[in-house]
């Protein structure tokens, strides 16, 4: 499955840009449906464009037992960071069937949309759509770096916007839904361990700080004249990172635009992003829209979510005692978990606790530990 | 003119986006022959790719008094900004011949190539390739936001890049050149005078700072293992502002890239582009450098012009004892005057002050001053 999966999508750099519904996103919802079409699973594309391939038909009686993740990258990304999930997934699947395992009931591979929002803005944009975290309306208005909205981006990839909203009928065919992840930071290599299950993710959001100032000469126009907005760029930058530290959160401008753009003009716009993360992290924002003089326009925010302890408990003594740790990385299990379905994480080792680059690695050993461990869990639910 | 050269280039902003050897800059050309074209003027392309209207031929024995400016913007740019001196030295021409003019020696018009740099990152390119200020091997390999070169650009724009370089056959047909620009500055609004002239140009350059990072993810990676040149560039802008106010100059940063660009992934690499101009700005470029850590790449300085005073005291008189003043930015009359060419500058009032900015203006009455000074100073020159 690697071998097909890998080229698409990648740079000559190595690293991915797969962006949620681009021709790139499509060929990958292309990879997806003829795995799951080699297995005879049944594709079902949910009401906000998420993917699900059935073993066993689902019903509200008898939901299902989902694993998975999504396909998508940020910009310049990794191989592992979604793709993981899903190839294990179909692995774990393939796994069971090899050992004549029977579920008790539907067993699902789930691929969501637009996980990482490296297109529109918004993180996990098909879970949120999917519940109801995202209004329909919001969502669909989206815009892109070329002021592409993201209900015509969904129409050209041949998906009805008009149907998008929270979708019930398919939420209630979930049992519960476990997401494998690369582990994003070095906590396993730590801990000398494989495999860890997921226990909470940190509050975390997005904030846009539009900098205004005035297109000007860059060599005629006197410093006390000038509304130059790159040095509020400055400030923002410079008080994330001290807000960050005074308050125990993470914080980072990530992506940054400047219109003109020119080396001789000084800006007449600056927009930043900031993306804070802990339980101060709304503070954090707020601290850095004071040093720069403008209110920060928050674009998403997940407060803390904690995976059902029961189900965290039972697979970590299922796994041989894998050690529970949080993380500060969303994901589309949280978002499912914040709307009540029950959901959890696997983790697998990551050597150099490195994401969302083209460095980003699992061994194959651990990743073969990661599909054993999926495998584990599926048996256990749907035994 | 200006209905028929208003249009090309310009977006919805109303800004202009012409950049030097770019579909558009091919329309500015075809604009630029069929004006020549029109007034019965010989079109010599040199061989850097300026262009030259001739009335009259110029020989080695009988140079010719050029008029001109260039017709290219900086992103987002002004409609004033190089082609009020291409029109306006059109004008001129109408102007003296409805007045039956006979000029003693050939008049020229001149329409200088990729004046503000906007693709290629070195202002002026058209004149320092014309004069050798900058070699050809070095000018043609320069590459834009997409890896073009020059070169390439210029080949797919019909010109022979084999054939740039110093063109001495071209300058000796130059017995002095005038460039009338729109003021960018407030020097004239304080004066209460429309027209002066220009004494002399400020050193200036262009650096760029390449600071490099380590792409990781934005939630879970610590402050401490961090390596963000982010923060490099919060002290790249803020050096800028304050080592420009302690040394006297005037220091921007105007132009940013940063890879990969992406809410939640910490940046592997930020470049940043400084722009300095004042009798210290190489000193700045040090300072800016120092506190970034990394040493400034110099694209191109160019030191203190002073244009040749018996013609700057000439033309002042002549024009009512216009203004002299100064400027700090960039022309490519003062790259002529720096390789011996006789040269000098009229500045046409801005009401505001603000340039390269669609807010670049100058009033009608102040253009039409324009033409009658820059008519007056031909028919002396040529007289």
């Amino acid at each position: 499955m690697w071998d097909t999966l890998a080229p698409i999508g990648r740079a000559a750099s190595g690293g991915y840009s797969r962006f949620g519904w681009t021709p790139v996103d499509r060929v990958l919802r292309e990879w997806f449906a003829s795995e799951a079409q080699a297995r005879g699973l049944d594709l079902v594309t949910d009401r906000a464009g998420n993917n699900w391939a059935w073993w066993g038909s689902p019903s509200r009686d008898r939901p299902g037992v989902v694993v998975g993740s999504h396909l998508d990258s940020v910009p310049d990304g990794g191989a592992f960071d979604g793709p993981l999930g899903v190839v294990s997934a179909f692995c774990a699947v393939d796994l069971l069937r090899s050992r004549a395992f029977q579920p008790s009931r539907p067993v699902g591979v789930a691929c969501f949309s637009d996980e990482e929002g490296a297109r529109f803005g918004v993180a996990c944009a098909g879970s949120r759509l999917v519940t109801g975290a995202l209004p329909a309306d919001r969502g669909l208005a989206l815009t892109d770096g070329d002021g592409v909205s993201m209900a015509a981006a969904m129409r050209s990839a041949g998906v009805d916007p008009t149907a998008v909203g929270r979708d019930d009928e398919a939420l209630r065919l979930v049992d519960a839904f476990i997401e494998l992840h690369v582990e994003q930071g070095r906590g396993l290599v730590d801990l000398d361990r494989p495999i860890a299950v997921g226990s909470s993710i940190l509050p975390h959001g997005r904030w846009r700080l539009d900098l205004a100032g005035e297109a000007n000469h860059a060599g005629t126009t006197r410093l006390e004249d000038r509304r130059d907005p790159m040095l509020d760029l400055a400030a923002v930058v410079t008080a994330a990172r001290s807000a960050a530290k005074a308050r125990g959160c993470v914080a980072t401008v990530g992506k940054v635009t400047v219109v003109p753009n020119g080396v001789n003009a000084i800006p007449s716009a600056v927009t930043a992003w900031l993306d804070a993360r802990g339980d101060s992290a709304r503070a954090v924002a707020a601290d850095v829209g004071q040093a720069a003089g403008t209110a920060p326009v928050e674009e998403s925010y997940t407060p803390d979510i904690r995976f059902e302890p029961t189900l965290v408990t039972r697979l970590s003594r299922l796994l041989g005692d894998a050690p529970v740790l949080g993380t500060a990385a969303g994901h589309d299990a949280g978002i499912l978990a914040a709307a009540g379905v029950p959901a959890a994480m696997l983790f697998v080792r990551n050597p150099t606790g490195v994401s969302h680059s083209p460095a980003e690695h699992a061994e194959r050993e651990d990743c073969l530990a990661g599909v054993e461990a999926l495998a584990a869990v599926i048996a256990e639910l749907a035994a």
